[in-house]
């Protein structure tokens, strides 16, 4: 039953995850994974109390465990036979933009672990409720959506600690589209190149119009888009930036 | 003014080009450029008879001569101080898939005149329309989108005489987009990859299920999206293929 | 028999090509094809001088006739039987660097017709020879090598006129590839991304360390290393650029 | 003192690394990194015997610790003050190909362990013997390479175990190129694209020509020219693949 799709969002900080959460709850209930209950709590309420349903679980995305004990709770909360209408990982580890000598390989390590690593747990923990949701017919291909960067496709000096996990994030993603979108799950890349506008940015670019940063908003509206493509048309990767980027 | 907003499509045959006509004539006149005049006048006739407007002007894209005739007509029609929401370039040449030593000059220089000279051609003819129509401040950002084939980002054995222009016409593309989009113009690309399901491919991939093909109203309505993004959320670039598609 | 191998540079202004040149001289006949006999007349001078053997033909590589003319000029040097151990077509069009809407359409089609239509007519020109290598077994597998930029796989903004043509170079150096590696010819495309050291660029980034520019000697050897692999290692593609180049 | 100068070669099974180490102790004294002593052993036996120099340490690239004993180890047998000439990272760790829920989680991790973390781990180890190599004005710069796969630039379905890893080492490779290039410091990636002529598959592609596998001593050979360049004329990428090779 159609009714029993949820949407999954992993990363859910205030900026995209938000945003994509807000945007995809007016469809579907939402659960919201994010380590800290902190980064998940107001927006859960504020989805609750708004006429939605979100049910935030304190979830590690890259520990095998936590990642069961959240598809526990959604079946706890949801029923064993939950569906899942769109999975959307949006987590990024730690990095730091420093001379490659001087970055501690644990940097290295925790950034991979959940940028690669806990998005190959991610997926493989919720592509069996997307599957699900193929069998049930819903109305939109059930949608697996990764968020990758500028450093996705490019490599600079000094990123290497966030471009490694970003580059097999994409590579995750295209293996995935190829393997499961012939099953009817449509796995899409978004390419974000710039600075989105959330509060931590909020003194970036300040002598640049508003219009230089990216609107989280905006990003949920393409999810949401990429989400309701039809079988005939699914578009892996999209790249998205300001007008007035330079690129 | 911004009812002096029309969208433009070149290569309107009985496919994309059509579907994409259609689907910008519910918010804009449209002006339908083909070489021969059987290539838009049913079109042109449908949409002015179902609510729209429609403007068929016989053009050929690799001949400045020749569109400096449409714009001429485009004024005629719509006021000098005529501006674009859209224009869409939808055209490709003539080529071959056969060994590269067996393929005349002429079908090459044909092939990249069109797909390669003819784009460069029509996006000087109109993007002082499109500026214009930032100027208008128009509802959203005045677009000019290019249609691609799995053949712009591959170069396959034997299809040289229709990858060069491809390939051409994306560097356009991509030149186009850094360019004009300081300027508030969005100029996307799109590559469509795999059988779009249109008249003259009836009879392919029979053997497949018939959501083996792309849709060509799909690919008006991811056109349609691509134009309502905002400037803080442009997408230069998307791929597109049916679920099942082999890539 | 394997004496009767030569090879064959188009483009031999006083850089990169001359250095081709020179460099494959020393182990073959080469011919020189330029436009204007000044480019190339002291340097088929100074081969010839110096114990190689060059002949310069007034070549336009983007007329049929023309290149017709050159390996008929080729044939009654060498006789109808001649082979080629590689062909290299290092030539570029006109182009401008500056707005779109202010470059004559005259000069993207000019630049079109020498990097995509003269490189599709050389190669058509030529292949016939290097084909004749592989039979008659030459030491190393015939080659056929495209020199590229920075522009063949980025388009940045105001540079359409070159990019289009170089993106249309590469996507049939790859196609080439492809179709005629399995008959044994080696294709390749270098990307050259930096600024050559050669006359005319004599006053360009004097702020930097001299080897802040590629060695047009450096490139010959990459060509010479590139023609030296064997069938079971061919590379189609290397970038090349000065170690403190920004990219 | 040049004569300081060392070769690093990490994953010597009997295929590319040992190839590769050969090649380089023709011009420097060798070390030879891999898990198993009995991976190196006859190597190092055969090059010492054959008047090169060649040290096998038992290391795993996957500890921090170990490369640490590593370097150490260099630094009793060739002085505190060696430098290297280069370094080159031949790993792989394990990988499945096969469904993608039906891949153990560790697969992951522990592919991922290898080609990204050991890469990083690796490249923190040795570019500051690298550096000591450019102070040293070696003969030719310091060279880090990478060797990657078709996997590095396509990832396709069922590949993901690999291709995460492979994608991460060549993003590595980029930023490391970007930030040690300016620095003297060579480094470069090699997708190696087909079946590599080896023991191990001996009973592939048996339906075709000897040719059809890329050669182990052809791929040393490219290696060798890649550090040769001179610093006016790097190259990052090559691609390597037999002339017969569909891609």
């Amino acid at each position: 039953m159609v009714s029993k799709l949820i949407a999954i969002v992993a990363g859910v900080g205030p900026g995209t995850g938000a945003s994509v959460a807000r945007k995809f709850s007016k469809a579907y209930p939402v659960v919201l994974l994010a380590r800290k209950p902190e980064n998940f709590e107001s927006l859960a309420a504020e989805i609750n109390s708004s006429g939605g349903k979100a049910l935030g679980i304190s979830t590690d995305v890259s520990s095998v465990d936590s990642l069961k004990s959240a598809v526990e709770a959604i079946k706890k909360e949801f029923g064993n036979d939950v569906a899942a209408a769109a999975a959307i990982f949006n987590a990024s580890g730690p990095f730091m933009r420093k001379p490659f000598l001087e970055i501690p390989p644990e940097t290295f390590a925790a950034s991979l672990n959940v940028s690669a690593n806990g998005a190959i747990l991610f997926s493989q923990s919720f592509l069996p409720l997307l599957l699900k949701g193929v069998e049930l017919k819903s109305e939109h291909p059930p949608s697996l959506i990764f968020t990758g960067a500028t450093a996705s496709v490019k490599s600079n000096a000094q990123m290497a600690s966030f471009s490694t996990g970003k580059w097999a994030l994409r590579a995750l993603s295209q293996s995935l589209a190829r393997e499961f979108g012939p099953q009817g799950v449509h796995v899409a890349h978004a390419i974000i190149d710039g600075v989105i506008d959330i509060p931590r940015t909020k003194e970036w670019l300040k002598d640049m119009p508003p219009e230089a940063k990216l609107s989280a908003d905006g990003i949920a509206n393409d999810y949401w888009w990429l989400h309701t493509q039809p079988v005939t048309n699914f578009t892996w990767e999209i790249d998205l930036r300001p007008a007035i980027e330079k690129w």
